[in-house]
């Protein structure tokens, strides 16, 4: 029965997102008032509810960190309230490799009535605030997130983001949504306890978005590239800020901030990465395979004559001052039918987006080019290039 | 340590949202191209990937349901191609009430390798939307949902709008994401098959709709309401249509279509209505709970004098004349304090944005007005008016 032609109304509308990215030190000092103003950005009279939740392994290498958070809502306690005492929970990929974090901190702030007036404040590495983002983005369908990243990743790259997401099943960040936070406050002192391999394994990011975006700043890595690898303050501040405003530059003017499009702008060797991660059972950390990552797709550009083989040696010597290693046996994993296994990143990394594969590869330093197609058997070369060099 | 002054930076960018919402009958017809063409709006030469979820409910009473639905993809296979068969979901809450669909649907998506470009079109009443909405939202952070609502109470109200959400512990729609669809199909013809219970259950959003927003729509139900009542077509499907306008109008006008501020403009009658579908153990639907909550609020306006007695007497009549029973002993249940479990929905309703309580009632037909104060003592005597005149 078709008795009538159908109708059809457009919806249209936009939504806009504004919030602080901060970058400084002694951000939870008792007289620090970063927090309390973000907190404030709207409701300026009210005391405002607060959930915080810190990386445990944060917590241990910062012992007065509990205490010095309750200090400090302590001073401000007209304008902030903790509905309950710092939450700990594990930092690094195991808090979200299954939904049972999710659900657990679901739970606690269901339990504690925080509403979608309220914060949840997250004080962490790039794991850590993926997990609190994503219960934020979910719980009464959004309350709101502060960021406190820790670490030089997170500081530098995925902190400042709009995204958040758990592993789900064999796949990195399946499940998760695009959620701008409330704030970004970047605290430089958290760098300063850093494990080794932590202060260096976010770089690799930093380099990554020099790579493709900003020559300049790749020439200012490479001159700083021995006091970055003392992590000399300075420069590790100066990596940390330059590498934020190009990764909130792309968010804010590439056009597509939800990435609803099929090109992954700032995943410059990331189609490898993230497939190293799973490959290493997370042995590899984000940081050490993205850089494991550039130097494969770097390595690929200069097989295919995209880029020159002295920029591809100075990617490396880049990657290689900083303390990464180039080299990883899970490059040769194979699959059930005897295909690297790496290779399957290719696949995942178009599925994700859909529609046309689109991978980043560089013509010159500071130069991101997409490309369509991958040549598989080129892929196997520059993997084997990075083996007779880098594997011991 | 404090060795330089904070450095703040502001993120600021806008995203546009931009869905088609058709009404019409026919539309899985061989013939009709409203779904191709819903496929098409992007990438219009592509053959598109669609994962098809029908509300198993459906499914029984249109026992011819799966096989149009893969005739329809057949005969427009140029531009569409089921990626598996239609799976069936449970109907009703129960399809919502915990993570178990979630995440069993999560995994067909990763299984089935459903990307960002691919579709998910469900079938079926607000539930089951409200399921799929959540997966799709969140797998791969979002995959396009195409959907098709098939009950009075989803194409004239949630079906067009743009939230999901699962339950969680004791709250309804606790855990999910506003997520604006890829298209909204409103299908007339499923109209016709639905239970006696389920077509006069879902007038009640468009009573409500009416009643804060359009005189002349409430005045059209009030002269329809005997048409409505015996479901004639030509009335239900100007409802329908009329309904679902004024809830897309204050999506796309209201200013707020994610709701950050404190007032939730559509929930007329809804803080008591959500609580009583839980303490009736979901033996109210959620339409039918809506009717009691709109007379309970109809009542509370005007023994305060906020509403005339004869505006209210008109909205009764209208509910009772559609059929709704205006009682439930669910509004006398306790709780382990002895307090009217039912007034714990002012609460809840408040928590769920934060800021200040803010409750919509009526000073005249068509004339919703927040007040941010309600009295317990007036809602008790509401509710004992609701009791005398229409508890059997």
């Amino acid at each position: 029965m078709r008795d009538r032609a159908a109708v059809t109304y457009w919806q249209d509308f936009t939504t806009r997102y504004q919030f602080p990215v901060v970058f400084g030190r002694g951000l939870l000092a008792p007289d620090s008032d970063v927090l309390i103003n973000a907190l404030c950005i709207q409701e300026p009279e009210k005391r405002h509810k607060i959930l915080v939740v810190v990386d445990a392994g944060l917590a241990e290498v910062v012992p007065d960190l509990m205490s010095k958070v309750i200090r400090h809502v302590d001073v401000h306690s007209a304008g902030m309230e903790l509905i309950c005492p710092p939450i700990a929970l594990p930092g690094g990929e195991s808090v979200k490799d299954s939904d049972r974090f999710f659900w657990k901190l679901m739970q606690k702030v269901q339990t504690l009535g925080v509403d979608r007036h309220s914060y949840v404040i997250s004080i962490g590495g790039g794991s850590l605030l993926d997990l609190v983002g994503f219960v934020a983005a979910t719980a009464h369908r959004g309350i709101r997130h502060i960021r406190m990243p820790t670490t030089v990743l997170a500081q530098c790259d995925s902190g400042v983001g709009v995204k958040n997401a758990i592993n789900f099943g064999s796949s990195k960040n399946f499940t998760g949504t695009f959620a701008p936070p409330w704030a970004v406050l970047n605290d430089f002192d958290f760098l300063d306890v850093l494990p080794p391999r932590d202060r260096i394994s976010g770089m690799a990011e930093a380099v990554k978005v020099s790579l493709i975006r900003d020559r300049e700043f790749f020439l200012f890595l490479e001159s700083a590239v021995d006091r970055l690898a003392n992590f000399e303050l300075e420069s590790v501040e100066a990596l940390v800020i330059r590498s934020a405003e190009l990764h909130m530059a792309q968010i804010s003017q590439g056009g597509d901030p939800f990435e609803t499009g099929s090109s992954r702008p700032l995943d410059f060797g990331h189609w490898a990465a993230h497939r190293l991660e799973v490959l290493s059972a997370y042995e590899l950390s984000h940081g050490e395979a993205v850089a494991i990552g550039l130097a494969l797709d770097a390595h690929y550009s200069a097989l295919i004559g995209l880029l020159s083989t002295s920029d591809c040696e100075r990617i490396v010597y880049v990657l290689s001052r900083l303390g990464f290693s180039l080299w990883h046996p899970a490059l040769l994993k194979e699959d059930a039918n005897g295909r690297r296994a790496v290779l399957e990143g290719l696949r995942q990394f178009q599925e994700h987006l859909g529609g046309r594969l689109t991978i980043t590869l560089l013509s010159d330093l500071g130069t991101g080019v997409d490309v369509h197609e991958i040549k598989e058997d080129t892929v196997l070369e520059a993997i084997g290039r990075l083996r007779e060099r880098f594997a011991t």
